[in-house]
């Protein structure tokens, strides 16, 4: 049950096999910084490649595939007070043939209120004089390296997690990775201040972060995809494009999870699942998009496993 | 400002320019019911034929091609005490090496408690003993009468509304639809007693309605896909496969509602909708798959226009 | 047997149940004209609305659901010297990100050689002097009407043919259609010149037709696509988005052709199917994509059933 | 202009940064060999892991980021009598409501006749006795290490190629792939002795190949994907999901190449692409589908340089 506190001094751009930078132990929680997509840090300084350099790997001892890894996000904090967003949408959000319509995707400054917890839109656009809104800060990356030796640009996503961009990755949330080489290999980065559903503009406003988290190695857990926990909902991330398939592959992870861990036979699992079922769109901008499914907690039996 | 009593007689199982049931003018309120899905009323009589057979058209005088129909849903209530749903995931909303393993799709019965606001699961299916979830009464089938003289089928969707079974049609909500036709021709149906996000299942807890609403003509309104209303949020919703697709359409029409209704630029309303827009999935088993776009209401300029 | 000639004087914009224009029987030939895509006549008159007006529909005596309509194109020739096509790419066949650079869709103007089955492009475009290419005169549109009193743009396509811009359907081919209403309604027209795979442009050479078919009615052949053949290839088309879908309906209806009429069982139709199939592109431009599921005549057994 | 015989001892299971096994230089022939999609060898040996284990990378001297290589595939032959393919169709290509009713997918086994050149089911299966069809033999892998430090795994594919499973990939056939990391990193593997469109069975008929190419490096020749060129087409290849994104790419980089290398402005390379375009399917099985986007050869311009 350490705390370490770790300062990255380089920062893969992709989720990988790489050397990791810091072995840390199940229980151990650890105390870091992410920079941001763009690889500046919260000096205002360019120390990464981009995009979304990531923070690790993190080695958990005795890790292997099979397993699960639990990392339970103790806080996220923006670290500086200047953040940036694209100010078009992407062009693949909109139809076809409003496409020509969008307007040139100039770069948005924002000034970060890390006391008031509030992001001001510093950049003049006309009609939106003193825009302000609410901080939710996020992780759009996190995850584990994937399996068979692959290491995958930090742009996009797989059943390892990765560039998920799900606002719902935030403060006092547990999630859950599918183990597949040696000490899983955690990886995380790209914190938003505050994003929209689905990364429609290509960026939240991003930012350099401080960062808390805590692991749990669950042995034998296996598991298909990202999974999640917050106090009142489970949720599993399927990621892939077009939407359909990544939400076919989270309502099947999630149905896998209420017969697995649930007790639930079949018909069981469909009826909850089916009547009770809320979905959330993580990312649809990366090369694969991200659907989110989610139970509310107070339909579920009491489960017979942690995960 | 007259209220109709409707009691149909026979019921269109498609969107189209049908004979109206009713002519009724600008601001009057109509008081009238739906059957079920199968076309089941609420003394248990089969008296149509199904999928979602429909209560309408109504004729609103004066509608014409290029204005929009506002519809404020008053009041929807569910109108007997039996309901049913399907037992089994639909196909298409998990993956394609999933779909063997689905239990065969039986029927589900449903107790509804009027009084008390409940559903409960009737059937037996091991390990949801004494299941019951709160009502959330909702219609799944809501539009006019498509363009050019189609009728389309109430299974599904497009830009005049139809089937697009979106938990937010709940009592209280305001819709707007395209006209298409003279006397716009509503047509409402497929009344859910409570429904999943994405009616997975291929159905919510499908059983007959009262359903009170009230319509406002809107001369010269142009709009391109359904709109709607409530206390904390606008919204746009796009309809079609695969779910990227309904997604571009719900988009680009909130964009035009931000540019052309609250006096906003592209860039202005691009960093509006990108920063604040919430998704919430209709259905993802129809013919048509439906997305809704959401901006709440609170970081909204004043608007210039009522749609 | 009886050889109808048939000129047409109104042209319905849907697939549907309307009025027959003709009542005619299993073994008739009818011979006929197409206007162009936009309603223009052989004679350059504007005589109906568009798009994809249509000549029918024609009443086969004794049609009714559960039926197949034969198709025969006996000939296919355009009948005037002019020709048009769009000069752009339709934004959705290209990257979104390659939107904006589309060259402006005007319209591009040639003269038929209908001695020498050229096409020559008239309008100027830089780099392109002298084109000439090669006629191969197909049916954009050949369908039936769809089920449940459905009236469908013939902008589209689905289960009842429609809008399939397949340049396969040229003179000489059967094309078979499941009937859904009394008389099947056969429609057609669109008539393209020639015409690029995909029908990327959102136009082939668009121009006005003569057609002689032969229909002969198939009692009790249930089919669930439309199906068609030539003299090298029995093939079948899936009509939906996105095209994988396209794909899955025509793949799903050879597999069950082959199960049903060549008397193979369901490895043999899997194994026959997935080492001798070749797929053939429709249109990837109208609301529903067409994608073409051919098997070679030399790798069938003999068959049992005609269809 | 040396020939180097490479047999090769190990085999990446991915596309990436590997130890190159063998430096080469523009101009280099190279006479190798493949191992089947199961990591089996020539002689029936297991060799490698799985799936699509590759000959290669072979490192080509001077090429770097912004080059295109050039690969000639001289020859491509079986070098074994067995080869194995799946005898059921994957459950992707079917309906959802089709999959269940699919066979279970069994191996068939098969005997190459080498010199007939053609494949014989030994396999019993009913209603395909004696069945026999024409080997094409054709390469299912083929492509360079992708960009940033990636490997990925040879079950997919993407700009750099990969697992595109064409069949146009035969003897005789030039193809062109992006160069991202020094020394372009060439891999190939995934041997079919042939292969119906879409390997819609997840396998073609798998088995170990001799293989002759040779390369080249075109220097400071940017493109954006696979690219190639038999007797009678230029090609251009897509890959991604859905099948409509895959010809999104595959299209855009046509009208890229028509305007860059062929000197025609944006109109006449769309008239010129729209009309005369043919599509091919690469696989509809892999992670990443595969779309060609075909041009015949006698109707292009003089191309101002050779890729």
């Amino acid at each position: 049950m350490t705390t370490h506190h770790f300062q990255p001094t380089h920062y893969p751009l992709s989720f990988g096999s790489h050397p990791p930078v810091l072995r840390i132990a199940s229980g151990d929680t650890i105390i870091t910084t992410t920079v941001d997509a763009w690889g500046v840090d919260a000096q205002g300084k360019q120390v990464a490649g981009h995009p979304n350099p990531q923070t690790g790997p993190f080695y958990v001892e005795g890790a292997e595939a099979g397993d699960a890894l639990l990392v339970h996000l103790d806080r996220l904090a923006p670290s500086r007070t200047s953040g940036y967003s694209r100010s078009a949408l992407a062009p693949n959000v909109v139809d076809p043939e409003a496409v020509s319509a969008l307007p040139e995707a100039l770069q948005a400054e924002w000034l970060l209120d890390l006391a008031g917890m509030r992001a001001n839109l510093v950049t003049p656009v006309a009609g939106l004089e003193g825009f302000s809104l609410p901080l939710n800060p996020m992780l759009g990356c996190l995850g584990v390296a994937p399996s068979d030796g692959q290491a995958i640009s930090s742009a996009t996503s797989g059943k390892y997690g990765g560039n998920m961009d799900y606002r719902g990755f935030v403060s006092g949330v547990t999630a859950y990775f599918p183990v597949s080489v040696p000490g899983a290999l955690l990886h995380l980065g790209d914190g938003h201040a505050l994003q929209g559903d689905g990364e429609i503009l290509g960026t939240g406003i991003e930012t350099t972060f401080e960062v808390q988290f805590t692991v749990r190695l669950l042995k034998g857990r296996k598991i298909g995809w990202p999974r999640g926990e917050n106090a009142d909902y489970i949720f599993t991330l399927g990621n892939a494009r077009p939407l359909d398939q990544a939400l076919q592959h989270a309502t099947t992870e999630m149905l896998t999870w209420l017969q697995e861990d649930y007790g639930l036979g079949g018909r069981a699992a469909c009826l909850l699942l089916g009547h009770c079922v809320e979905y959330d769109l993580g990312n649809i901008y990366d090369p694969a998009y991200t659907m989110v499914c989610k139970l509310p907690k107070r339909v579920l039996p009491k489960p017979s496993a942690a995960v």
